[in-house]
């Protein structure tokens, strides 16, 4: 395929994507004196004194490490922490092109939950927020969990989240289409990796009610013993009301909406032809999807979606990890909560106006510049609204603020 | 002090000193489907492939992370890992300017040398060397030892390693002008830490035989009981001929160097005095010599070397440090060894002329362009020469090319 071959002169060329630069002028002794030995000195002890001017008087404030242990790489499974690199630098690039976020790759050597949890501990304070990248399911859920709680920085794991921010976006401007609401719609997510779980947590705050989550053994449900984990046991016990069993054929019986984290090629015409009327699809498996949107057009379905750029309605966590971490940097956020991952659902759907809305046209291009900046502005003033902002407190005249 | 207010100043306008930057374009979607997905899987494959190949594809060749735990920062003692950031950042500028090489800080959040090794190997995949900086000794000495023996990419303790360095330098190029020979010379090295230790075992391997080590509690000799540890034990075995005892000023008489790592203004006019002939010292204490040069000069010393940049003789390892880095990186070594540090020493001492040399010029200007150039040249020989440069192995041909 002649864009392998393209990308990799290209890596090579450059020898890798990103770099470190000096923002400060080394001119003469006396810059040297500034920057460094004596000088630097001033910096270090107001920092000693005061904790929070390291967001003033370094990089922190606006540097992000994308972490990764190399065990779920793209499609590629685990290829290490050396073969993980073009990934991170990749992540790096896009949030320093889209949202001005300085992002270093950090590739660890250990996939223990342990110790991944004590390392990426031990370096954080360099960092003003981490994001987790292709960490296999299910110990992305525990690593995730425990940095967020033991950290006081915000900590994000995009495979689970930034997906399900653009899904849970692509919806309510799908739902504008065929006009239906959430909590009367029976939702089939299939997969039930990093980003299916995160989905369904996301639709479930959006107040979808019915949802099935099936796995390579079915539809899940309460008492399944087959295929089950602590948190499939959860799944089970946050979806499917009317207690169906059976496989994915069935759960798609009547269904309004599939959205599919899963394998290429597994949607078939009787499939979609047994969903609900004007059903939505987003197939989402990379790079090759459960259904092409050629089959899923002839078949019958309303809007479908993709993560491929050269279909209509790339479903894109693009569009929203660039823009969260500058929020959540902008306003110094501690966490990034539920309130700012549904801001940003809310941020990244209004971005496709009424006149624009069309079948091919929900979520707004993975390209669109203005993306990260309303994101981020949404992001901030969830933050500040949900009291995890250490820059700005839940104060009246804040407040004041965000109302302007 | 008015350059303390401008460095302050400077920090909080440009928001600390480094960022990230890219070095491809992303222009449009074609852009990122190289970058990005799905193109970056071609990089990725091949590294998997061939794990070397993460030299041609990213960042790594050329990236250094300077790690501390912050319990040893310039002279302002454990500060923590926060309060280290803009010295990191100074070293990661440094690096940059002079020596063109990518670095990232990285501050410990962690005072254990277990854990310390085992974060730093952890993290080692995305790095192609790892500078340790400002921690403490002897914890220093055992997390070097450690890393050096664990890592496939270099690892250099600076403050130990870097000063030594430069120090081996300005001595080569003290003694054309007294016309002395290490072997017959009597040298008293003042402070028994990091820059210390290093210090003693470089001139060891210069050929220095007759050197005394003090620490505040006088000459180290076998068999003391107070203050000993494990290195300074072997301090001991290595050093003091005469099995001597006592003070410092008992040491000092007829040495004919004095080298300080120690504190301020504790060289009196009788210590001086009762030195041989043309004494040579170097005063390193900073901010404040162990004796300022205006007093050194009226009690006798003929060549006198400080930390600081507003005298002569500045002895900094600013020399050293960014070109070890780069003759490192330039042959992916995998250890920068004691043939490359001495290969370090001889080229930093040769770029001073016989026609330039003279008591207030025995190294090179710190601003010197050339500096970092001509030291990479010679430490990346050295290490093709020692047998630790993964990219040239020492065969015949490669023995031609470095003749050449």
């Amino acid at each position: 395929m002649d864009l392998m071959k393209k990308s990799l002169e290209m890596h090579e060329n450059f020898g890798g994507k990103m770099e470190i630069r000096a923002k400060v002028p080394v001119q003469d002794k006396y810059d040297l004196s500034l920057a460094y030995s004596p000088g630097v000195a001033a910096p270090c002890l107001e920092i000693e004194k005061n904790p929070s001017k390291v967001y003033d008087y370094t990089m922190k404030g606006n540097l992000v490490a994308v972490i990764t242990d190399g065990t779920a790489v793209l499609g590629l499974g685990d290829i290490g922490p050396e073969a993980a690199l073009p990934v991170m630098e990749g992540k790096a690039l896009l949030l320093k092109r889209f949202a001005n976020v300085d992002a270093v790759p950090v590739c660890l050597n250990t996939k223990d939950v342990d110790e991944i949890v004590q390392v990426v501990k031990a370096i954080a304070p360099t960092y003003g927020g981490i994001n987790l990248e292709d960490i296999s399911a299910p110990r992305c859920f525990e690593i995730e969990d425990r940095l967020r709680a033991e950290c006081n920085i915000p900590v994000f794991h995009d495979d689970q989240h930034g997906t399900a921010i653009v899904v849970g976006a692509a919806l309510i401007n799908a739902l504008k289409i065929v006009k239906k609401q959430p909590e009367n719609m029976k939702v089939v997510i299939n997969g039930a990796g990093a980003a299916g779980i995160a989905i369904l947590r996301i639709l479930i705050q959006m107040g979808y009610v019915n949802v099935l989550m099936c796995d390579t053994k079915g539809i899940i449900y309460e008492g399944r013993q087959e295929g089950m984990n602590p948190i499939k046991e959860q799944v089970a016990s946050l979806t499917n009301p009317y207690q169906l069993r059976g496989t994915l054929e069935e759960a798609l019986v009547d269904a309004d909406v599939f959205i599919g984290v899963s394998a290429a090629d597994l949607l078939k015409e009787h499939h979609i032809k047994s969903m609900a009327a004007e059903p939505i699809v987003f197939a989402l498996a990379n790079p090759n999807p459960e259904v092409t949107p050629e089959n899923a057009k002839k078949w019958g379905v309303k809007i479908i979606g993709t993560g491929r750029s050269d279909y209509a309605n790339q479903i894109n966590n693009m569009l929203a990890f660039p823009g969260i971490f500058r929020g959540a940097l902008d306003v110094r956020a501690t966490d990034i909560n539920e309130d700012m991952k549904l801001a940003a659902v809310e941020a990244i759907a209004s971005l496709v106006t009424d006149e624009e809305l069309n079948e091919d046209f929900i979520v707004p291009s993975s390209m669109d510049e203005r993306v990260a900046g309303v994101v981020a502005k949404a992001v901030g003033s969830a933050a500040i609204g949900s009291g995890v902002s250490d820059l700005f407190q839940q104060t009246s005249v804040v407040q004041d603020i965000i109302a302007i």
